[in-house]
């Protein structure tokens, strides 16, 4: 960044300038966008279905600015969007992305902040079609929705779970919310003591499931390649237990889930253990970790049960027999669907 | 509503009951809509083009609760997006709206700003696909994007505006920024005197512009009928004199407008004289009137020029020419594009 740059401010600049400077650095990525931003609407050509998925995140309730780079809150809200359009086993294409910005924040901030969205957006190749920018009286809100596309026999909804079908997960739970649990820890030691340094070292794969998040388009195309459809999916973005129910619900089905076959990394087990959390509980509650959970017919198993990225971790049962935890010594507890409800936190 | 819900508050609903609770008042209206609400994204048939537009509104900036009902202000979220898709001379069809709210809010407040919303929708056939509920720290935030659809060969963009052009706006212009100034002037009454009831009744058109301004979804379905296809199109939501430079830019054309041909309320006229601005002013940079501003080629003028709704004030001019208000002594002045800038006000 040229000196000129730094002393330009958000103020001088306005809403106008902001989106003019913003714009300029947008690239295209998709035949399918005929016209980006700059007019009243944008133009996307189609001849597929359109799938639209939206979400806005606010400082104070879904990031804390005192440990989240900007560049990675960037990157990761463009991220918790595409997610839930791979989880539809769709092709993110366009997103348009609103943000509110109190005045607290500077010109090098909010182009840290795109740094990241554009990043996601290259590696996602997805194109940044609209959006709106705005000031707002405190604090910094994202809003963003993405479009996707898919033809319309591959898209894959919660609702057709059937019966004796086996549960997957991709990769491992409950990091996100260990590494939430680390930089809390962290910044409450900071407050008290502002010259300690965190200690941060040995939480590098967990910070990085929280800060800097990925979506699983492997996963998809891996679907492609091995011609599966799954029967249903969902993005493990509230925790893999309030997944489970809304896929149980929608689909009128019960569910048994291994507690033994849950995937849980060793870092993650071990600073579960350090914050004297069941791993499990991590697991089944941490939210955050935007992993695909996705139920398929037994007749597929054979094509990805030697894939280190997918663990079978129950299967689908009868409507009656509920949702269950089958334990350890084989005990079955009836699932909770904790996740999270910000209005009482 | 019953005294059981009276009693239920956001808290204790939660941000899934919540949503549940909204999702289920949601009707359909659009055979395009193969899923709405409830899945990881929702699924569009498309067939024709998919225009997109997207707006965040932010209490404190964009909208006063002390003088805006809920149920308005719903509607109003609504309509400023619908704007946005038939300034593109397209048909909106669906969708998202996310929400963040602080606690100060109650359930029936929420409950009152989605009547408004759906309301709005059933006005123009739309259909809510998606959005996201979040509690946040400060006021109320709203963030729509809007989803329309038209055939490729009659989408209007902003810059293919030709010299010789006439141009036209729909309606009348300066009330809706009016009818904040009267609403703001009887809110300071009413901060120094509590007793004072505000005097609102000789402003009802301005008021109305201001609170619960309509989309001209009547001028595009006129353009169908006259088989009229502007050269370009925009709709005024920061004021005539910014959009003009939108369209001129964008188009690479300059412009002359006629200051007495500019469409203005004699109510919008008389109180702007009472506030000691001039109504040309009001017109040319007060924001939010949501008519739409458009350029034709002069063979169409006779379609329209006996149509009350429609006004031509001006021609579209060679670049160099520049971009001027005529004044009623054919003074030439160079028009200015003040706009809104929420950064520095």
């Amino acid at each position: 960044m040229s000196e000129e740059e730094n002393i330009i401010n958000l103020k001088d600049l306005g809403e106008f300038g902001l989106i003019d400077r913003i714009t300029k650095k947008i690239k295209s990525y998709q035949n399918s966008t005929l016209l980006g931003p700059g007019d009243d609407a944008a133009i996307i050509k189609s001849e597929k279905n359109i799938l639209i998925s939206t979400d806005m995140l606010v400082e104070g309730i879904h990031f804390d600015m005192s440990f989240t780079p900007l560049k990675h809150l960037g990157y990761k809200s463009v991220i918790v969007n595409l997610s839930d359009i791979y989880a539809m086993n769709a092709t993110p294409s366009q997103i348009t992305i609103s943000l509110g910005i109190s005045s607290k924040y500077t010109l090098e901030a909010i182009d840290e902040f795109y740094d990241g969205v554009f990043l996601a957006c290259e590696k996602h190749s997805v194109d940044i079609v609209g959006g709106d920018i705005t000031s707002c009286l405190n604090g910094l809100t994202i809003s963003i929705t993405a479009l996707g596309e898919a033809n319309p026999k591959d898209i894959v909804r919660r609702s057709e779970a059937k019966e004796n079908d086996l549960l997957i997960v991709s990769g491992d739970l409950g990091g996100a919310y260990m590494g939430l649990n680390v930089l809390q820890r962290e910044k409450e030691v900071w407050k008290n003591n502002p010259n300690m340094q965190p200690e941060l070292d040995d939480f590098n794969y967990i910070l990085e499931r929280q800060l800097k998040p990925e979506a699983r388009k492997d996963i998809i195309e891996l679907f492609k390649d091995l011609e599966i459809k799954p029967t249903s999916m969902i993005d493990i973005s509230d925790g893999l237990a309030s997944e489970i129910f809304h896929i149980c619900k929608s689909s009128n089905v019960g569910c048994q889930v291994y507690e033994n076959k849950i995937p849980i990394d060793p870092e993650t087990y071990k600073t579960s253990m350090d914050f004297n959390t069941n791993p499990t509980v991590s697991a089944l509650n941490g939210g955050e970790d935007y992993e695909l959970l996705f139920t398929i017919n037994q007749k597929d198993y054979e094509k990805i049960k030697n894939d280190p990225k997918l663990t079978a971790i129950g299967h689908i049962t009868n409507k009656d027999q509920g949702i269950n935890l089958i334990g350890n010594g084989d005990t079955v507890t009836p699932l909770k669907a904790q996740g999270w409800n910000h209005f009482n936190s």
